[in-house]
């Protein structure tokens, strides 16, 4: 992987945005590797992503001064109001995953994890069961069971949040969690918690989406992966695949078909993440690809 | 095109079924091209499409004598208490197309049964718009423009109802037909009116769909045709369709694609229909293809 | 549709390429509505599509003026060896459609074009068959004969070349046109000439695609578009799509599921060609959507 | 999962096969759960599927004699010249996995079957490398390390039909195993070892197909599971898919693309083997679903 860095931007619309970036990038010697932009025109909004490479291969062989950019930058994305990340790609987020007994989704992120696909450390696993724990210590990754009673949900929250602080964790993967989290938990994670779940045209609230599903005699199955908001299961999407059933399918092909649709979801959702490709804002997202 | 008949059956489950209907066509000589049973197991209900040849191709180059078989037919019907229909390839079904000012469905589908894509009369073109009335021209389609209003509708509907048995119409395709048929309409044709809609993750229910979903920065859009029901945009689904969109595509750009989806979802439905694919029960249907 | 101009530009890659253009663009007063960019790392390419809008919706009032931008950009594009076009969006492509007796296409693009999806002119159709002729009526568009034999291609296709310039056309649909254009005529219109055709997984490079397709037990069939180069059915591929079959379509089914495709494929390609979206090079585009 | 027993047949095509087969079956008791037939007309093939109960949920209690109904349908298999298995769904297939250095499609396999989603005995994974041996012992499956040299293939292929031998294998999978295998290896376990590989449209037949993808611009690539026949990468296709890429994506991309679509169509392949659902014939199967 190419040693370069990632800066995200967004902010209120106006002419030169992209001279004024662009122009500053061109200064300080940087090699654009990509570069996209979005303008959303209701609202007035602006978005950017700009990756250019750090070692010296198109220049002088000097490495670029990322602190150099950054001072200059500050100024810049003061005076036109931008609400900005700047990443370099040696840094690796740190992901906890939370799970309960359903482990398709977590098995398939930590083989990715540990193919090298995606690019993270991932120091902890926190279920509420103890079904994960085999596959955690094969892995090598730290688990960590945190029972949890509605009645008692306050409680281990705080415990899931001190593990979280304790392991500096930066994006939480909720991998058929089957929790709801509290508004003040999600509040802690603006935009750092994904979660996955199962979509149907027309879509179904009950408890058994997919027996629903299967008595409305639908034709295609989804899934949809996005960030937590306070609603459950509402947040801005990410990213969202079908798959196409028919009356031959039962229950147990739809929910097996499911699974397919959420690990593929789920799994490109956190890596465009870890990426920086996704913006969110208001309620949706522009994922950069 | 083969001379062939087909027999559509559903009725109640029981063991022995497909033994007795197929004995039975055995015996009389039936050279069977294609046959498919379904069960659904949570009603118990039992599905079978059986499709023969009528031309002597197989046997003895006699032709099958379609009505013999449905004499002996009848008995085994009545009691194994039998809903069926029995149709012969050469009878076309008589359709007609319901629009309004929007034509690319019903552009679609004229050509479709221009081409000999789909094997059907169309006899007569309705909307409450003169929008159409070229196209229908140029494919010498007789055109009746019934206007609607809301105050108005039950005379409207009497005079469509008067349309479409005059015709001798047996299946009516609303094709971007904007206006809701009221419940005694709808009654008269069970499960022979199909309809298309848009149809998005997650639903939108207000006026402007494509808005909401732009808004809501869905990833996929999608198409739904359906048999009518009394309940406006539900009942049993015939199939559906996708498009992934992203956050580049305008409102503009998800329409276009709807559209695009729309032809499609909806020509599939007629055709499976004009074919004897299809059957609905409850809420959902058996597409045999 | 907004009054705006598209630069669509490609050139070697180097330092500040966006830096310069948007630098230029922000001192003319060019308000920016979608602007995207694209290197090939592998040869070393930039390739640039930037819009803006003419009218005085974001200054001061005052329209862009599109010739004082052309003047201070040539000297620009020159030091930077840039390929490029600038469009105005009232400016309309004069496209000419070839088919043969194949009609879905062609019948497709037209209510495409008639219903304002497609925003170009069509003065000419040119057929060796004469079964497109009413529809050309229908729509008012002139319809040219051009019957083709092997021995005479050379004449037939003078007789084209003179239509084409006559009309003045700018770009080429092939709508299921089955006859192979010499080299010296696709000379005439680089990257102007579109063509569709199926294709599959694996490769069938037969007479009869579909029936090999069929033999084959494929569970996919796709149909590709493409910008014609000397190589039949090769060149520059602009979109493809696929639909999924099963051993109980017959050759027919495959072939109605082609043609479905066909009309998607083939009207993005043009659509995306007239909205200045397609830059090819050596044997691929890109597509900026 | 329910206790049952799954018939295939393959015959040549001849009146009343279903009639007869029914009958059968009829008479015996059997509660049918799922039944499907096709016919290949051009080659005059009939096939079938019929699942029935084995417990005796719907009738008197006792249980189906599946040893007196093999007895009364032997006599009936032999004149109509069919091919047939019988099997209980109480018999758990063993199967081989094979697999190199890349390890996604063997992690995704084995997680499927620690699930339960494929309802198979593991009881040995074959690779000529070391890498999977630690996910083998996590999932307590068998290794065995059979290094490969290209002039020691009979050597190695020895070995390995040894290990198959010694532990009853039923179904080679090949996960992403880079080694060809020789033609006798292969006669061995006709219509037993399941390969997936990559697939694109155009095809590319060099060593470094997805860079030649990239490099030709392809707008889809896909995935190919199929059963292994002497000719490399041919034989019966099994189950296909494809994704949408674009210019943005790199040739890294796609093969993360790639990976996703060999997951799920190998995954496929073998649960449909496992549950009989497919008859191979020629060069192309029949998959019931």
């Amino acid at each position: 992987m190419q040693d370069s860095a990632v800066l995200l931007i967004d902010c209120p619309d106006r002419r030169g945005l992209v001279a004024r970036v662009s122009s500053l990038l061109y200064e300080q010697g940087a090699n654009i590797l990509h570069a996209d932009q979005h303008r959303d025109e209701a609202l007035g909004l602006f978005f950017m992503r700009v990756e250019w490479a750090l070692d010296g291969t198109a220049g002088g062989g000097t490495r670029f001064d990322l602190e150099r950019f950054q001072q200059a930058f500050e100024p810049l994305a003061t005076e036109l109001e931008m609400r900005w990340t700047l990443t370099a790609s040696a840094h690796r987020t740190r992901v906890a995953l939370f799970c309960s007994r359903t482990l398709h989704c977590v098995a398939d992120l930590l083989q990715r994890w540990h193919s090298g696909e995606l690019r993270c450390e991932i120091p902890v696993i926190v279920s509420n069961h103890r079904d994960v724990e085999g596959l955690a210590g094969f892995y090598g990754i730290e688990f960590v069971h945190v029972p949890t009673r509605p009645e008692a949900r306050a409680e281990a929250e705080a415990g899931q949040l001190a593990i979280l602080a304790g392991h500096g964790v930066e994006l939480v993967v909720l991998a058929r969690y089957m929790q709801v989290l509290s508004a003040e938990f999600v509040a802690r994670y603006p935009a750092q918690i994904i979660n996955v779940h199962h979509s149907f045209l027309p879509a179904f609230t009950g408890a058994r989406p997919y027996h629903a599903a299967h008595g409305r005699g639908v034709k295609l199955i989804g899934a949809t992966s996005h960030y937590v908001t306070e609603v459950l299961d509402d947040g801005p999407i990410i990213e969202q695949d079908v798959a196409r059933i028919s009356h031959r399918d039962q229950v147990e092909d739809l929910v097996a078909r499911g699974r397919d649709l959420e690990r593929v979801v789920l799994s490109r959702a956190v890596r465009w993440h870890l990426e920086r490709r996704i913006l969110s804002y208001g309620n949706k997202t522009v994922v950069f690809d």
